[in-house]
């Protein structure tokens, strides 16, 4: 299911500037080098030890830890930073901006990232969020990698009014790093993504802290016994930790409903456990699985048992 | 951290009856015949379709639908079986048993098993209840594999007065399969995989409920984005509904206390999220982090991002 890329890409853009230089900005300066899509790639971040550690790695043409001077000149701006400092980032370029230039972000709520951003963005720029729906469990610039957009989707949230060609352009770009590309009111995706994404991440970190509180099975025993099950839930809740708090202070209403349908299911599957109601078990349980050979068959996970983790040794399907 | 497995084993039984071949069942069937660990494999399994598939595998020696027929003269009995059609089994098999034979289960809860069984076992016989911990999301006859159990625990859990040799054997037997051996009272095994295998189960089966139960994000949606986190819970909600039926309704009491310690705990952490409480969950998301590492650490999950599924792509650590 994944997508070739052409080997020869035109420039996109004469300058890129990523602001902050973690999981997604690191993979994206990669996949933004490897297939040529800028002249220049300006990386800012805010911490010079990180800025240190991407000039290590190679990452782009020029670095600062001021972003007002990574934006300058710059014809696409991509804000790849915990949600919840997009209004300082705004404030921070606001008055470097080039005039039709386009700012985009990939944060994982939308309604917040508009609210903080937009109202300090001039009005001679083009801002149009979105959203890679690509990730790892790991962070930093050393977490990144190419291939990671290859195959998923990037979700654009265009505002009322925006210009086709600046949306087009933007578009481009997603499809030159390997992504399908989709655009969604930002309110809508906010609800999809507090279930496919916020909720699921709450869980697995709930699920973990459970498990770290009992007293009565030891933290030993619930780590050699994890591949029976718990293990899954550890590599969401090896998520970092800030991305994930600005997450929940962001998205609050749309996860609070999702959190709030979770549990009212989750009494039900209770009551029928108490009750001994088999019927209504297996009816669950067997309706379920149908959602991932879905998701195998759209290309969204891999069509091997345990995740591939005994690939080579289980049989393939 | 797996374990290599001396080339040479010597037989440990002469004759072995396995009960049920689905995917623990055909797993160990396959490890047995590698490691030479039976003159002669007996499977039963009371679908005649079934059985047809594991000769066609060649799976064993011989071959029936009468578990009665094949735990004659066998020195090791093994029901791979949903722990729901325990009792039926040592029905089936009571009078058939060989003096001194070896009787072992390989359910996921030991409490019901072992007051299934017993009552109806020959006292001639040595009943040493077991739980290989070690699975995949597929189950029959065909997904099985001989490398399943390398490097995962078997918990046997020996009844009072059980016969020191007889245990050795057993021991023996799962270490020839690959496993490390661990032994644990009924009643804290039954807590313990509540907490590491059947809570989380029942997570995903239910959250996979409620994503499908959604009307204002379409299931094409779920399935386009699950990348996000979503895709990870639909291995274990994939699992054979029966055997998840089973364990639910013959562990009740220790899963529904994991499932109100679950809520309580999510019912904190939705507080948190209404309320803007960034502290709190930050502490709870950066605390969570630590138990992956450790289950890494134990050689019991892949140390590459993404359970490997970006094999290839994504830098190893």
């Amino acid at each position: 299911m994944r997508k070739r890329l052409d080997s020869m890409q035109t420039i996109i853009f004469d300058k890129i500037a990523l602001i902050g230089i973690g999981l997604i900005g690191s993979s994206l300066a990669r996949v933004i080098r490897r297939e040529g899509l800028a002249r220049h790639l300006a990386i800012a971040t805010r911490s010079s030890e990180t800025l240190e550690q991407a000039h290590h790695l190679d990452l782009g043409d020029s670095y600062t830890t001021s972003n007002a001077e990574a934006v300058r000149d710059a014809d696409l701006v991509i804000a790849s930073v915990p949600v919840g400092t997009s209004e300082s980032v705004a404030r921070d370029i606001a008055g470097d901006l080039k005039e039709g230039a386009i700012v985009t972000d990939v944060g994982s709520t939308k309604g917040s990232v508009i609210e903080q951003m937009r109202p300090h963005l001039p009005s001679h720029v083009h801002f149009i969020p979105g959203h890679p729906i690509a990730g790892t469990e790991r962070s930093g610039p050393d977490a990144g990698f190419a291939e990671l957009f290859e195959g998923r989707w990037c979700i654009l949230t265009p505002l009322e009014g925006t210009d086709a060609d600046a949306m087009a352009r933007l578009a481009a770009f997603w499809r030159a790093c390997g992504s399908d590309v989709d655009s969604m009111d930002p309110v809508h995706h906010d609800m999809v993504l507090a279930m496919v994404s916020h909720l699921p991440h709450l869980i697995a970190y709930n699920i973990v802290g459970t498990a770290d509180d009992l007293e009565t099975v030891t933290k030993s025993e619930v780590i050699k016994y994890s591949a029976s099950g718990f293990r899954d839930f550890t590599r969401l809740a090896a998520s970092d930790p800030t991305m994930w708090r600005d997450v929940c202070l962001h998205n609050k209403d749309a996860i609070l409903e999702m959190l709030a349908r979770f549990s009212e299911d989750l009494a039900s599957l209770q009551r029928a456990i108490r009750w001994g109601d088999g019927d209504k078990l297996f009816d669950l349980f067997n309706r379920t699985r149908a959602i991932r050979r879905s998701i195998i068959e759209a290309g969204q996970d891999v069509d091997v048992p345990d995740f591939g983790r005994q690939a080579g040794k289980a049989p393939a399907e």
